[in-house]
Protein backbone atom coordinates (compact mmCIF):
# COMPACT_ATOMS: atom_id res chain seq x y z
CA UNK A 1 0.00 0.00 0.00
CA UNK A 2 1.12 3.35 -1.39
CA UNK A 3 0.26 7.13 0.41
CA UNK A 4 1.31 10.05 -0.91
CA UNK A 5 -0.14 14.03 -0.37
CA UNK A 6 -0.27 16.45 -3.28
CA UNK A 7 -0.46 20.05 -1.74
CA UNK A 8 -2.37 22.51 -3.93
CA UNK A 9 -3.03 20.53 -6.67
CA UNK A 10 -2.80 21.61 -10.16
CA UNK A 11 -5.73 22.01 -13.00
CA UNK A 12 -4.56 18.84 -15.01
CA UNK A 13 -4.00 17.01 -11.52
CA UNK A 14 -7.32 17.54 -10.85
CA UNK A 15 -9.04 16.57 -14.37
CA UNK A 16 -7.29 13.27 -14.44
CA UNK A 17 -8.66 12.63 -11.02
CA UNK A 18 -12.16 14.16 -11.53
CA UNK A 19 -12.19 12.04 -14.88
CA UNK A 20 -11.80 8.95 -13.12
CA UNK A 21 -13.46 8.98 -9.82
CA UNK A 22 -16.08 6.37 -9.06
CA UNK A 23 -19.15 8.87 -8.55
CA UNK A 24 -18.80 10.46 -11.54
CA UNK A 25 -17.12 13.45 -13.62
CA UNK A 26 -20.80 15.48 -13.04
CA UNK A 27 -19.64 16.61 -9.69
CA UNK A 28 -16.55 18.23 -10.31
CA UNK A 29 -13.87 18.38 -6.78
CA UNK A 30 -12.56 22.03 -7.18
CA UNK A 31 -10.41 24.22 -4.64
CA UNK A 32 -9.36 21.94 -2.75
CA UNK A 33 -6.75 22.47 0.13
CA UNK A 34 -4.65 18.51 -0.38
CA UNK A 35 -5.45 15.31 -1.90
CA UNK A 36 -4.27 12.08 -0.34
CA UNK A 37 -3.63 9.23 -2.17
CA UNK A 38 -3.84 5.53 -1.51
CA UNK A 39 -2.96 2.81 -3.64
CA UNK A 40 -3.81 -1.20 -2.95
CA UNK A 41 -5.72 -3.65 -3.33
CA UNK A 42 -9.43 -3.46 -3.52
CA UNK A 43 -10.04 -4.60 0.04
CA UNK A 44 -7.46 -2.46 1.66
CA UNK A 45 -9.04 0.80 -0.39
CA UNK A 46 -12.21 0.07 0.78
CA UNK A 47 -10.84 -0.34 4.73
CA UNK A 48 -8.86 2.75 4.25
CA UNK A 49 -11.81 4.64 3.18
CA UNK A 50 -12.99 4.07 6.16
CA UNK A 51 -10.84 4.93 8.39
CA UNK A 52 -10.44 7.94 6.57
CA UNK A 53 -13.66 8.97 7.10
CA UNK A 54 -14.21 8.08 10.95
CA UNK A 55 -10.93 9.79 11.40
CA UNK A 56 -11.47 13.50 10.26
CA UNK A 57 -13.69 15.92 7.95
CA UNK A 58 -12.26 14.49 4.85
CA UNK A 59 -14.40 13.14 1.59
CA UNK A 60 -13.33 10.23 -0.25
CA UNK A 61 -13.36 9.02 -3.54
CA UNK A 62 -12.34 5.30 -5.38
CA UNK A 63 -10.14 6.01 -8.66
CA UNK A 64 -10.59 3.94 -11.72
CA UNK A 65 -7.85 2.90 -13.44
CA UNK A 66 -7.69 1.79 -17.52
CA UNK A 67 -10.68 -0.10 -16.96
CA UNK A 68 -13.94 1.78 -15.85
CA UNK A 69 -14.30 -1.60 -14.05
CA UNK A 70 -11.38 -1.58 -11.75
CA UNK A 71 -10.92 0.38 -8.96
CA UNK A 72 -7.11 1.12 -8.25
CA UNK A 73 -6.53 3.85 -5.86
CA UNK A 74 -8.44 6.26 -3.15
CA UNK A 75 -8.34 9.88 -3.47
CA UNK A 76 -8.70 11.84 0.17
CA UNK A 77 -9.82 15.31 -0.26
CA UNK A 78 -9.79 17.97 2.43
CA UNK A 79 -7.55 20.64 4.11
CA UNK A 80 -3.88 19.71 4.37
CA UNK A 81 -4.06 19.17 8.02
CA UNK A 82 -7.38 16.59 7.58
CA UNK A 83 -6.03 14.89 4.36
CA UNK A 84 -2.64 14.24 6.42
CA UNK A 85 -3.97 13.07 9.82
CA UNK A 86 -6.05 10.31 7.66
CA UNK A 87 -3.13 9.33 5.77
CA UNK A 88 -1.55 8.96 9.24
CA UNK A 89 -4.53 6.85 10.87
CA UNK A 90 -4.38 4.45 7.32
CA UNK A 91 -0.73 3.62 7.88
CA UNK A 92 -0.95 3.40 11.90
CA UNK A 93 -4.14 0.77 11.52
CA UNK A 94 -1.96 -1.05 8.55
CA UNK A 95 0.77 -1.36 10.75
CA UNK A 96 -0.84 -2.05 13.94
CA UNK A 97 -3.24 -4.91 12.54
CA UNK A 98 -0.40 -6.35 10.13
CA UNK A 99 -3.62 -6.09 8.02
CA UNK B 1 -7.99 -15.23 0.39
CA UNK B 2 -8.31 -12.00 2.91
CA UNK B 3 -10.87 -11.37 5.28
CA UNK B 4 -11.79 -7.83 6.53
CA UNK B 5 -14.74 -6.99 8.84
CA UNK B 6 -15.73 -3.27 8.86
CA UNK B 7 -18.45 -2.59 11.56
CA UNK B 8 -20.72 0.52 11.13
CA UNK B 9 -19.05 1.61 7.50
CA UNK B 10 -18.92 5.04 6.42
CA UNK B 11 -21.21 6.60 4.39
CA UNK B 12 -18.45 6.87 1.46
CA UNK B 13 -17.23 3.53 1.86
CA UNK B 14 -21.07 2.66 1.09
CA UNK B 15 -21.16 4.55 -1.67
CA UNK B 16 -18.10 2.67 -2.84
CA UNK B 17 -19.31 -0.58 -2.41
CA UNK B 18 -22.74 0.50 -3.70
CA UNK B 19 -21.39 1.56 -6.74
CA UNK B 20 -19.66 -2.07 -7.74
CA UNK B 21 -21.94 -4.18 -6.59
CA UNK B 22 -22.96 -6.97 -8.75
CA UNK B 23 -26.75 -6.22 -8.59
CA UNK B 24 -26.13 -2.91 -9.69
CA UNK B 25 -26.39 0.41 -7.99
CA UNK B 26 -30.59 0.92 -8.07
CA UNK B 27 -31.22 -1.26 -4.92
CA UNK B 28 -28.75 0.77 -2.65
CA UNK B 29 -28.02 -1.12 0.53
CA UNK B 30 -28.25 1.10 3.39
CA UNK B 31 -28.07 1.63 7.59
CA UNK B 32 -25.94 -2.06 7.48
CA UNK B 33 -24.56 -2.96 11.10
CA UNK B 34 -21.26 -4.68 9.50
CA UNK B 35 -19.70 -5.51 5.92
CA UNK B 36 -17.75 -8.77 5.57
CA UNK B 37 -14.97 -8.50 2.83
CA UNK B 38 -13.61 -11.49 1.19
CA UNK B 39 -11.25 -11.14 -1.59
CA UNK B 40 -9.76 -14.18 -3.92
CA UNK B 41 -9.88 -15.84 -7.22
CA UNK B 42 -13.33 -15.98 -8.96
CA UNK B 43 -14.08 -19.61 -7.88
CA UNK B 44 -12.87 -19.31 -4.01
CA UNK B 45 -15.87 -16.27 -4.23
CA UNK B 46 -18.52 -18.27 -5.63
CA UNK B 47 -17.85 -20.93 -3.16
CA UNK B 48 -17.59 -18.40 -0.36
CA UNK B 49 -20.65 -16.63 -1.11
CA UNK B 50 -22.29 -19.95 -0.90
CA UNK B 51 -21.24 -20.91 2.88
CA UNK B 52 -21.58 -17.69 3.89
CA UNK B 53 -25.47 -17.21 2.48
CA UNK B 54 -25.89 -21.14 3.92
CA UNK B 55 -24.61 -20.21 7.32
CA UNK B 56 -26.43 -17.37 7.99
CA UNK B 57 -28.59 -14.77 7.88
CA UNK B 58 -26.25 -12.92 5.35
CA UNK B 59 -26.56 -11.24 1.87
CA UNK B 60 -23.98 -11.49 -0.64
CA UNK B 61 -22.93 -9.20 -3.45
CA UNK B 62 -19.88 -9.59 -5.40
CA UNK B 63 -17.53 -6.34 -5.98
CA UNK B 64 -16.45 -5.13 -9.58
CA UNK B 65 -12.97 -3.52 -9.27
CA UNK B 66 -10.52 -5.89 -8.39
CA UNK B 67 -7.25 -6.36 -10.52
CA UNK B 68 -5.67 -8.45 -11.74
CA UNK B 69 -9.32 -9.69 -13.64
CA UNK B 70 -9.69 -13.16 -11.91
CA UNK B 71 -10.03 -11.69 -8.95
CA UNK B 72 -13.22 -10.22 -7.24
CA UNK B 73 -13.84 -9.11 -4.10
CA UNK B 74 -17.34 -10.63 -2.16
CA UNK B 75 -19.35 -8.04 0.02
CA UNK B 76 -21.44 -10.22 2.94
CA UNK B 77 -24.13 -7.52 4.85
CA UNK B 78 -25.65 -8.16 7.75
CA UNK B 79 -25.33 -7.46 11.82
CA UNK B 80 -22.24 -7.76 13.18
CA UNK B 81 -22.60 -11.13 14.55
CA UNK B 82 -23.78 -12.40 11.67
CA UNK B 83 -20.99 -11.30 9.05
CA UNK B 84 -18.30 -12.48 12.16
CA UNK B 85 -20.23 -15.83 12.11
CA UNK B 86 -19.74 -15.94 7.82
CA UNK B 87 -16.43 -14.84 7.58
CA UNK B 88 -15.31 -17.97 10.42
CA UNK B 89 -17.36 -20.44 8.58
CA UNK B 90 -15.60 -19.79 5.34
CA UNK B 91 -12.18 -19.72 7.07
CA UNK B 92 -12.79 -22.54 8.74
CA UNK B 93 -14.25 -24.01 5.18
CA UNK B 94 -11.23 -23.04 3.95
CA UNK B 95 -8.59 -24.49 6.41
CA UNK B 96 -10.33 -27.83 6.61
CA UNK B 97 -10.82 -28.76 3.39
CA UNK B 98 -7.64 -27.27 1.77
CA UNK B 99 -9.65 -25.71 -0.38
CA UNK C 1 -7.11 -26.06 -12.75
CA UNK C 2 -9.68 -25.84 -9.92
CA UNK C 3 -12.75 -27.45 -9.49
CA UNK C 4 -14.98 -27.25 -7.15
CA UNK C 5 -18.85 -28.81 -6.93
CA UNK C 6 -21.57 -26.32 -5.15
CA UNK C 7 -24.52 -28.75 -3.97
CA UNK C 8 -28.23 -26.98 -3.78
CA UNK C 9 -26.39 -23.41 -4.50
CA UNK C 10 -27.61 -20.39 -2.31
CA UNK C 11 -30.24 -17.53 -3.88
CA UNK C 12 -27.28 -15.18 -3.65
CA UNK C 13 -24.46 -17.85 -5.36
CA UNK C 14 -26.96 -18.60 -8.61
CA UNK C 15 -27.07 -14.17 -9.03
CA UNK C 16 -23.80 -14.17 -8.92
CA UNK C 17 -23.56 -16.79 -11.34
CA UNK C 18 -26.37 -15.62 -13.58
CA UNK C 19 -25.46 -12.23 -13.37
CA UNK C 20 -21.90 -13.15 -15.37
CA UNK C 21 -23.01 -16.08 -17.46
CA UNK C 22 -21.81 -15.46 -20.99
CA UNK C 23 -25.42 -16.29 -22.70
CA UNK C 24 -26.81 -13.12 -20.76
CA UNK C 25 -28.75 -12.43 -17.58
CA UNK C 26 -32.15 -13.07 -19.50
CA UNK C 27 -32.42 -16.60 -19.24
CA UNK C 28 -32.14 -17.08 -15.49
CA UNK C 29 -31.07 -20.53 -14.51
CA UNK C 30 -32.48 -21.87 -11.28
CA UNK C 31 -34.05 -24.91 -9.47
CA UNK C 32 -30.50 -26.32 -10.18
CA UNK C 33 -29.70 -29.59 -8.18
CA UNK C 34 -25.46 -28.79 -8.40
CA UNK C 35 -22.88 -26.63 -9.93
CA UNK C 36 -19.66 -27.79 -11.09
CA UNK C 37 -16.84 -25.35 -11.17
CA UNK C 38 -13.68 -25.27 -13.33
CA UNK C 39 -11.23 -21.83 -13.28
CA UNK C 40 -8.09 -22.11 -15.49
CA UNK C 41 -6.93 -20.76 -18.81
CA UNK C 42 -9.38 -20.01 -21.79
CA UNK C 43 -7.80 -22.77 -24.15
CA UNK C 44 -8.20 -25.12 -20.91
CA UNK C 45 -12.09 -24.16 -19.91
CA UNK C 46 -12.72 -24.70 -23.98
CA UNK C 47 -11.92 -28.19 -23.96
CA UNK C 48 -13.30 -28.90 -20.33
CA UNK C 49 -16.92 -28.03 -22.04
CA UNK C 50 -17.00 -29.95 -24.70
CA UNK C 51 -15.65 -33.04 -22.40
CA UNK C 52 -18.08 -31.94 -19.73
CA UNK C 53 -21.19 -31.73 -22.71
CA UNK C 54 -20.21 -35.01 -24.43
CA UNK C 55 -19.81 -37.00 -20.84
CA UNK C 56 -23.30 -36.43 -19.66
CA UNK C 57 -26.21 -34.26 -19.50
CA UNK C 58 -25.49 -31.41 -17.75
CA UNK C 59 -25.11 -27.64 -20.01
CA UNK C 60 -22.20 -25.44 -19.54
CA UNK C 61 -21.56 -21.86 -19.54
CA UNK C 62 -18.91 -19.53 -19.55
CA UNK C 63 -18.47 -16.97 -16.84
CA UNK C 64 -16.89 -13.86 -16.64
CA UNK C 65 -14.90 -12.20 -14.26
CA UNK C 66 -14.30 -8.39 -14.21
CA UNK C 67 -14.26 -6.79 -17.51
CA UNK C 68 -16.94 -8.16 -19.71
CA UNK C 69 -14.08 -9.22 -22.51
CA UNK C 70 -13.12 -12.02 -19.85
CA UNK C 71 -14.36 -15.72 -19.42
CA UNK C 72 -12.51 -17.02 -16.63
CA UNK C 73 -14.44 -19.63 -15.32
CA UNK C 74 -16.75 -22.74 -16.28
CA UNK C 75 -20.02 -23.43 -15.04
CA UNK C 76 -21.92 -26.69 -15.42
CA UNK C 77 -24.69 -26.85 -14.54
CA UNK C 78 -27.06 -30.45 -13.56
CA UNK C 79 -28.13 -32.89 -11.15
CA UNK C 80 -25.50 -34.14 -8.63
CA UNK C 81 -24.64 -36.60 -10.21
CA UNK C 82 -23.89 -35.55 -13.42
CA UNK C 83 -21.80 -32.57 -13.19
CA UNK C 84 -19.62 -34.77 -10.39
CA UNK C 85 -19.18 -37.17 -13.46
CA UNK C 86 -18.84 -34.50 -15.60
CA UNK C 87 -15.76 -33.14 -13.37
CA UNK C 88 -14.43 -36.37 -12.58
CA UNK C 89 -13.73 -37.06 -16.60
CA UNK C 90 -12.81 -33.40 -17.00
CA UNK C 91 -9.96 -34.15 -14.29
CA UNK C 92 -9.16 -37.67 -15.89
CA UNK C 93 -8.54 -35.89 -19.59
CA UNK C 94 -6.43 -33.37 -17.74
CA UNK C 95 -4.31 -35.91 -16.09
CA UNK C 96 -4.05 -38.52 -18.92
CA UNK C 97 -3.11 -36.72 -21.53
CA UNK C 98 -0.85 -33.93 -19.16
CA UNK C 99 -2.89 -31.28 -20.89
CA UNK D 1 2.15 -21.26 -27.17
CA UNK D 2 -0.78 -24.08 -26.18
CA UNK D 3 -2.76 -25.94 -28.82
CA UNK D 4 -5.37 -28.10 -29.10
CA UNK D 5 -7.96 -29.66 -31.43
CA UNK D 6 -11.59 -30.75 -30.56
CA UNK D 7 -13.20 -32.82 -32.78
CA UNK D 8 -16.99 -32.32 -33.25
CA UNK D 9 -17.41 -29.51 -31.03
CA UNK D 10 -20.39 -29.93 -28.83
CA UNK D 11 -23.57 -27.52 -28.91
CA UNK D 12 -22.50 -25.46 -25.75
CA UNK D 13 -18.57 -25.40 -26.76
CA UNK D 14 -19.62 -23.83 -30.15
CA UNK D 15 -21.91 -21.02 -28.23
CA UNK D 16 -19.15 -20.05 -26.03
CA UNK D 17 -16.98 -19.56 -29.10
CA UNK D 18 -19.51 -17.90 -31.21
CA UNK D 19 -20.34 -15.09 -28.69
CA UNK D 20 -16.61 -14.58 -28.13
CA UNK D 21 -15.04 -14.51 -31.94
CA UNK D 22 -14.11 -11.23 -33.14
CA UNK D 23 -16.56 -10.91 -36.28
CA UNK D 24 -19.47 -11.05 -33.77
CA UNK D 25 -22.53 -13.02 -32.59
CA UNK D 26 -23.88 -12.26 -36.45
CA UNK D 27 -22.55 -15.13 -38.72
CA UNK D 28 -22.60 -17.74 -36.36
CA UNK D 29 -20.34 -20.54 -37.36
CA UNK D 30 -22.24 -24.25 -37.31
CA UNK D 31 -22.00 -27.58 -38.04
CA UNK D 32 -18.10 -27.78 -37.96
CA UNK D 33 -15.87 -30.86 -38.36
CA UNK D 34 -12.84 -29.84 -36.12
CA UNK D 35 -11.72 -26.64 -34.61
CA UNK D 36 -8.39 -26.20 -33.80
CA UNK D 37 -7.30 -23.73 -30.96
CA UNK D 38 -4.10 -21.77 -30.15
CA UNK D 39 -3.31 -19.63 -27.36
CA UNK D 40 -0.76 -17.29 -27.19
CA UNK D 41 0.01 -13.34 -27.12
CA UNK D 42 -1.58 -11.49 -29.76
CA UNK D 43 1.76 -10.92 -31.46
CA UNK D 44 2.31 -14.78 -31.93
CA UNK D 45 -1.85 -15.20 -32.72
CA UNK D 46 -1.45 -13.30 -35.88
CA UNK D 47 1.11 -14.85 -37.11
CA UNK D 48 -0.28 -17.90 -36.21
CA UNK D 49 -3.40 -17.16 -38.22
CA UNK D 50 -1.52 -16.11 -41.43
CA UNK D 51 0.22 -19.19 -41.15
CA UNK D 52 -2.75 -21.49 -41.13
CA UNK D 53 -4.96 -19.90 -43.62
CA UNK D 54 -2.14 -20.10 -46.20
CA UNK D 55 -1.39 -24.10 -45.67
CA UNK D 56 -4.61 -25.14 -46.14
CA UNK D 57 -8.45 -24.15 -46.51
CA UNK D 58 -9.35 -23.68 -43.08
CA UNK D 59 -11.10 -20.25 -41.78
CA UNK D 60 -9.21 -18.33 -38.51
CA UNK D 61 -11.16 -15.80 -35.82
CA UNK D 62 -9.62 -14.12 -32.88
CA UNK D 63 -11.62 -15.59 -29.49
CA UNK D 64 -11.77 -12.81 -26.51
CA UNK D 65 -11.81 -13.24 -23.36
CA UNK D 66 -8.01 -14.87 -21.98
CA UNK D 67 -6.32 -13.30 -19.52
CA UNK D 68 -4.29 -11.13 -18.95
CA UNK D 69 -4.67 -8.89 -21.91
CA UNK D 70 -2.10 -9.70 -23.81
CA UNK D 71 -3.41 -12.65 -24.51
CA UNK D 72 -6.16 -13.87 -26.90
CA UNK D 73 -6.94 -16.78 -28.57
CA UNK D 74 -7.16 -18.16 -32.06
CA UNK D 75 -9.94 -20.94 -33.46
CA UNK D 76 -9.37 -22.24 -36.67
CA UNK D 77 -12.40 -24.12 -38.23
CA UNK D 78 -12.56 -26.45 -40.87
CA UNK D 79 -12.44 -30.31 -41.17
CA UNK D 80 -10.51 -32.63 -39.30
CA UNK D 81 -7.73 -32.77 -41.37
CA UNK D 82 -7.27 -29.41 -42.53
CA UNK D 83 -7.20 -28.20 -38.84
CA UNK D 84 -4.74 -31.01 -37.79
CA UNK D 85 -2.53 -29.83 -40.85
CA UNK D 86 -2.95 -25.88 -39.75
CA UNK D 87 -2.06 -27.10 -36.30
CA UNK D 88 1.15 -28.87 -37.70
CA UNK D 89 1.77 -26.04 -39.77
CA UNK D 90 2.06 -23.23 -36.86
CA UNK D 91 3.71 -25.88 -34.56
CA UNK D 92 6.64 -26.55 -37.05
CA UNK D 93 7.22 -22.46 -38.27
CA UNK D 94 6.70 -22.28 -34.39
CA UNK D 95 10.34 -24.71 -34.26
CA UNK D 96 11.95 -23.54 -36.87
CA UNK D 97 12.61 -19.66 -36.38
CA UNK D 98 12.04 -20.08 -32.68
CA UNK D 99 9.99 -17.46 -33.43
CA UNK E 1 9.83 -6.16 -27.28
CA UNK E 2 8.99 -8.45 -29.92
CA UNK E 3 9.01 -7.60 -33.97
CA UNK E 4 7.73 -9.91 -36.68
CA UNK E 5 7.06 -8.95 -40.54
CA UNK E 6 4.25 -10.94 -42.40
CA UNK E 7 4.49 -10.48 -45.81
CA UNK E 8 0.82 -10.66 -48.14
CA UNK E 9 -1.01 -10.94 -45.20
CA UNK E 10 -4.25 -13.26 -45.64
CA UNK E 11 -7.77 -12.39 -45.42
CA UNK E 12 -8.64 -13.63 -41.96
CA UNK E 13 -5.27 -11.78 -40.67
CA UNK E 14 -6.25 -8.44 -42.25
CA UNK E 15 -9.56 -9.37 -40.59
CA UNK E 16 -8.43 -9.21 -37.09
CA UNK E 17 -5.91 -6.50 -37.70
CA UNK E 18 -8.64 -4.29 -38.95
CA UNK E 19 -11.22 -4.96 -36.27
CA UNK E 20 -8.51 -4.31 -33.18
CA UNK E 21 -6.73 -0.74 -35.02
CA UNK E 22 -7.67 2.43 -33.08
CA UNK E 23 -8.69 4.57 -36.18
CA UNK E 24 -11.42 1.72 -36.26
CA UNK E 25 -12.98 -0.42 -38.47
CA UNK E 26 -14.66 1.74 -41.06
CA UNK E 27 -11.43 2.99 -42.98
CA UNK E 28 -10.20 -0.80 -43.72
CA UNK E 29 -6.57 -1.02 -44.62
CA UNK E 30 -6.74 -3.63 -47.94
CA UNK E 31 -4.38 -4.70 -50.79
CA UNK E 32 -1.33 -4.07 -48.41
CA UNK E 33 2.21 -5.53 -49.63
CA UNK E 34 3.43 -6.39 -45.93
CA UNK E 35 2.69 -5.56 -42.02
CA UNK E 36 5.17 -5.43 -39.32
CA UNK E 37 4.11 -6.14 -35.57
CA UNK E 38 5.68 -4.80 -32.77
CA UNK E 39 4.73 -5.73 -29.31
CA UNK E 40 6.04 -4.06 -26.30
CA UNK E 41 4.65 -1.92 -23.06
CA UNK E 42 2.94 1.16 -24.76
CA UNK E 43 6.18 3.81 -24.06
CA UNK E 44 7.64 1.30 -26.27
CA UNK E 45 4.90 1.23 -29.20
CA UNK E 46 4.74 4.82 -28.93
CA UNK E 47 8.03 5.66 -29.89
CA UNK E 48 8.20 3.05 -31.80
CA UNK E 49 5.38 4.38 -34.07
CA UNK E 50 7.24 7.83 -34.22
CA UNK E 51 10.46 6.21 -35.35
CA UNK E 52 8.88 4.15 -37.77
CA UNK E 53 7.19 6.77 -39.47
CA UNK E 54 10.28 9.06 -39.61
CA UNK E 55 12.15 6.37 -41.26
CA UNK E 56 9.93 5.41 -44.18
CA UNK E 57 6.90 5.89 -46.13
CA UNK E 58 4.68 3.54 -44.03
CA UNK E 59 1.46 4.00 -41.91
CA UNK E 60 1.34 3.03 -37.91
CA UNK E 61 -1.59 2.13 -36.16
CA UNK E 62 -2.34 0.98 -32.61
CA UNK E 63 -3.93 -2.03 -32.38
CA UNK E 64 -5.70 -3.34 -29.46
CA UNK E 65 -5.79 -6.56 -26.92
CA UNK E 66 -8.80 -8.06 -25.67
CA UNK E 67 -10.07 -5.09 -23.54
CA UNK E 68 -10.93 -1.79 -26.15
CA UNK E 69 -8.58 0.21 -23.39
CA UNK E 70 -5.43 -1.42 -24.33
CA UNK E 71 -3.14 -1.13 -27.08
CA UNK E 72 -0.54 -3.60 -27.10
CA UNK E 73 0.23 -4.02 -30.77
CA UNK E 74 1.72 -2.08 -33.26
CA UNK E 75 0.93 -2.57 -37.10
CA UNK E 76 2.81 -0.62 -39.23
CA UNK E 77 1.60 -0.87 -43.18
CA UNK E 78 3.25 -0.46 -46.49
CA UNK E 79 5.53 -2.21 -48.78
CA UNK E 80 7.54 -4.84 -47.81
CA UNK E 81 11.05 -2.49 -48.38
CA UNK E 82 9.67 -0.23 -46.51
CA UNK E 83 8.21 -1.86 -43.73
CA UNK E 84 11.38 -3.98 -43.26
CA UNK E 85 13.63 -0.91 -43.18
CA UNK E 86 11.08 0.76 -40.31
CA UNK E 87 11.16 -2.64 -38.34
CA UNK E 88 15.36 -2.19 -38.48
CA UNK E 89 15.27 1.01 -37.72
CA UNK E 90 13.06 0.62 -34.39
CA UNK E 91 15.65 -2.24 -33.94
CA UNK E 92 18.47 0.03 -34.00
CA UNK E 93 17.13 2.63 -31.88
CA UNK E 94 16.18 0.49 -29.33
CA UNK E 95 19.86 -1.09 -28.99
CA UNK E 96 21.42 1.96 -29.33
CA UNK E 97 20.21 3.92 -27.37
CA UNK E 98 19.34 0.74 -24.51
CA UNK E 99 15.50 2.14 -24.85
CA UNK F 1 8.77 4.84 -13.93
CA UNK F 2 10.18 4.75 -17.00
CA UNK F 3 10.69 8.41 -19.15
CA UNK F 4 10.76 9.29 -23.09
CA UNK F 5 11.04 12.23 -25.01
CA UNK F 6 9.77 12.48 -28.83
CA UNK F 7 10.86 16.13 -30.39
CA UNK F 8 8.54 17.09 -33.37
CA UNK F 9 6.28 14.11 -33.05
CA UNK F 10 4.98 12.41 -36.29
CA UNK F 11 1.19 12.52 -37.25
CA UNK F 12 0.59 8.72 -36.70
CA UNK F 13 2.30 9.28 -32.92
CA UNK F 14 0.20 12.11 -32.19
CA UNK F 15 -3.30 10.17 -33.77
CA UNK F 16 -2.94 7.28 -30.98
CA UNK F 17 -1.89 9.85 -28.29
CA UNK F 18 -5.00 11.81 -29.56
CA UNK F 19 -7.28 8.74 -29.44
CA UNK F 20 -6.15 7.86 -25.90
CA UNK F 21 -5.89 10.83 -23.99
CA UNK F 22 -8.06 11.27 -20.97
CA UNK F 23 -9.99 14.11 -21.99
CA UNK F 24 -11.52 12.92 -25.20
CA UNK F 25 -10.68 12.90 -28.78
CA UNK F 26 -12.65 15.90 -29.39
CA UNK F 27 -10.49 18.91 -28.46
CA UNK F 28 -7.53 17.56 -30.67
CA UNK F 29 -3.78 18.34 -29.70
CA UNK F 30 -1.74 19.68 -32.32
CA UNK F 31 1.33 21.48 -33.86
CA UNK F 32 3.26 20.05 -31.00
CA UNK F 33 6.66 20.91 -30.53
CA UNK F 34 7.41 17.64 -28.32
CA UNK F 35 5.83 15.10 -26.32
CA UNK F 36 7.44 14.10 -23.10
CA UNK F 37 5.89 10.65 -21.81
CA UNK F 38 5.92 8.60 -19.04
CA UNK F 39 4.77 5.53 -17.52
CA UNK F 40 4.61 4.07 -14.02
CA UNK F 41 1.89 3.21 -11.47
CA UNK F 42 -1.55 5.73 -11.26
CA UNK F 43 -0.33 7.22 -8.15
CA UNK F 44 3.26 7.75 -9.36
CA UNK F 45 1.70 9.37 -12.66
CA UNK F 46 -0.96 12.02 -10.36
CA UNK F 47 1.81 13.18 -8.49
CA UNK F 48 4.30 13.35 -11.78
CA UNK F 49 1.43 15.33 -13.59
CA UNK F 50 1.38 17.92 -10.43
CA UNK F 51 5.00 18.00 -10.17
CA UNK F 52 5.14 19.11 -14.30
CA UNK F 53 2.31 21.41 -14.16
CA UNK F 54 3.99 23.08 -11.09
CA UNK F 55 7.10 23.23 -12.70
CA UNK F 56 6.82 24.74 -16.37
CA UNK F 57 4.22 25.72 -18.68
CA UNK F 58 3.13 22.71 -19.87
CA UNK F 59 -0.21 20.90 -20.45
CA UNK F 60 -0.41 17.14 -18.73
CA UNK F 61 -2.84 14.32 -20.17
CA UNK F 62 -3.76 10.64 -18.59
CA UNK F 63 -3.00 8.11 -21.38
CA UNK F 64 -5.42 5.01 -21.87
CA UNK F 65 -3.89 1.63 -22.59
CA UNK F 66 -1.22 0.50 -20.83
CA UNK F 67 -1.03 -2.69 -19.48
CA UNK F 68 -1.30 -4.01 -17.03
CA UNK F 69 -4.58 -1.90 -15.46
CA UNK F 70 -2.33 -0.40 -12.43
CA UNK F 71 0.06 1.44 -14.79
CA UNK F 72 -1.18 4.41 -16.90
CA UNK F 73 0.91 6.43 -18.96
CA UNK F 74 1.65 10.71 -18.37
CA UNK F 75 1.69 12.56 -21.94
CA UNK F 76 3.55 16.23 -21.04
CA UNK F 77 2.95 18.60 -24.40
CA UNK F 78 4.79 21.15 -24.10
CA UNK F 79 8.05 23.12 -26.35
CA UNK F 80 11.04 20.92 -26.09
CA UNK F 81 12.73 22.84 -23.52
CA UNK F 82 9.58 23.30 -21.31
CA UNK F 83 9.34 19.49 -21.82
CA UNK F 84 12.88 18.54 -21.10
CA UNK F 85 12.91 20.74 -17.75
CA UNK F 86 9.27 19.01 -16.61
CA UNK F 87 10.60 15.50 -17.24
CA UNK F 88 13.84 16.54 -15.39
CA UNK F 89 12.33 17.65 -12.54
CA UNK F 90 9.89 14.40 -12.27
CA UNK F 91 13.19 12.56 -11.91
CA UNK F 92 14.71 14.61 -9.69
CA UNK F 93 11.98 14.36 -7.32
CA UNK F 94 11.62 10.85 -7.61
CA UNK F 95 15.35 9.99 -6.75
CA UNK F 96 15.08 12.50 -3.77
CA UNK F 97 11.99 11.17 -2.16
CA UNK F 98 12.96 7.94 -2.98
CA UNK F 99 9.27 8.30 -3.86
Amino acid sequence: MDCRIIKSPSEGTMAILNRRKGSGIRDKIDNIDAVGLVQGRLIEMVVASDIAEKAVGVTTEDIRGSCPQNMIMLAIFGDTASVTSAIEEIKKTWETEQW
